[in-house]
């Protein structure tokens, strides 16, 4: 009797998906059989491999807890969370602000703040700086009450979520609308390149892939605005470290605006946002 | 400025594991990256479906303990497991009896039992059966003193070690060798086929797939000789449900053999095993 061929035993697997009732599920789970048996394939994964990888995903698993997403920092150091992100706005209109991945830090309902108010909430000798721009459509025309929902990291390098104990909750975070004429401005300080947290196994995976764990300096801004359609993005710092190796490859061109001192010597960063119609 | 093509950032990331010191993980990895990114793209992923796959694969590891090991049934009943079987078979002798998977069951150190004894420690009403054979090299030369470590559920469907309380440690184990003819023989009950653990994310997603979380009865046992490769295999009932459809894909045609009466009514299974030397 001739034993199975590879070939055969992924086609085996496929048909026995077939059942899926959901036609999108279906086509899901057909995919991805054929790409992980494709994988395992191309390289002859051996036994010893297998096992070290099912072991690197159960500890994975199980670091994840209540503030700890392992498999989205996974998911972002291999790249996938920006291709994900890539994927769905590739067909975006030209003009619109580009977006790139939300993160693991973002806190929902920051508090709302006025035109050109303060969000540091914490002194550790961050440099003092505004951020300004207008919100238009795709034709640069202004949205007027257009909301920016704005977090960031402190000068010592870490978000308020993940210092309960240092920083008040609400420190770099904050909701800014738009004037008449679109413009938003805003008080904070700069922004610093980060560690991801590397003390679990994707940090041992960096290590043993050469990687750094380190994000380039950002702050992050989800926009909206009624009758647009929303987007989350950042605004990375052009001076930064690590714009050219982000540990999660979420910078994008569109994205770096330098931090330039005005007249005053006061430190502006520039930011104009597009949002497309959602009509 | 022009975005980034899903092409360009696979490419980026599998640039960026080119500092990999151990040549083999690098090969694996952008592999890896490689396959789960040409997944992505074809199925058009999308953000819900992506944080659907980050909450499977967290609740995955989060079922794993010291006794249910998740992931390896993730990747059994994906093929995986199967397919990195054959992978590191393909090139086997011909002759030599075919490998399957070892599944989550097997206990080492089973207690040595002599020639014909019975494995059976507890009754629960299993079809009393002989199983013998020779075990001979791909020639077809007997192999005295081989070892035969063999592992089975019993007739309620589980195995001694899924019922510690219910089970003795030792009940439906053990190991025989074979006599100067190559011959061995044992006596125990007819296994039965049986659910695979199924009340965590592989069973729902085993269910959303419309696929049975069953395996077609068979007994486990692990032939070894010195001076020769050892081999790990099943011996599958021909009259069990679900050979066609064997949860985990475990089946293999050369495995299956009938389980017969013998002149006196005696239940017989009659299963040889051939080995490939090691020199």
């Amino acid at each position: 009797m001739e034993p199975m061929s590879a070939d055969q035993l992924t086609a085996e697997v496929v048909e026995r998906l077939e059942g899926t009732t959901n036609p999108r599920l279906r086509v899901v789970m057909q995919s991805l059989v054929r790409h992980l048996h494709a994988f395992a394939v191309e390289v002859a994964l051996t036994d010893e491999e297998w096992m070290q990888g099912i072991q690197f995903l159960t500890a994975t698993g199980q670091k994840c807890d209540d503030v700890r997403q392992e498999f989205i920092l996974l998911s972002d150091t291999l790249g996938l969370s920006s291709l994900v992100d890539l994927i769905n706005h590739a067909g975006d209109e030209p003009g619109a602000t580009e977006p790139t991945i939300l993160g693991p830090f973002y806190v929902p309902n920051s508090p709302e703040r006025s035109f050109g108010a303060s969000m540091v909430e914490f002194d550790d000798g961050g440099e003092q700086t505004i951020v300004r721009g207008i919100v238009t459509d795709v034709d640069g025309q202004p949205i007027a009450d257009a909301v920016l929902d704005v977090w960031q990291n402190s000068a010592n390098g870490f978000y308020a979520v993940q210092q309960p104990d240092v920083q008040p909750a609400t420190n770099l975070r904050g909701i800014y609308r738009t004037q008449a004429d679109g413009s938003y401005e805003f008080r904070t300080v700069r922004p610093q390149p980060y560690s991801i947290p590397d003390d679990g196994p994707v940090g041992q995976l960096l290590k043993a892939t050469g990687r750094h764990p380190f994000r380039a300096a950002h702050l992050h801004v989800k926009v909206s605005a009624p009758g647009f359609i929303g987007t989350t993005t950042h605004v990375f710092d052009a001076e930064s470290d690590y714009l050219d190796s982000d540990t999660v490859f979420g910078v994008k061109g569109s994205l770096i605006r330098s931090f330039t001192p005005d007249l005053d010597g006061q430190l502006v960063c520039a930011m104009d946002f597009a949002l497309r119609s959602d009509g």
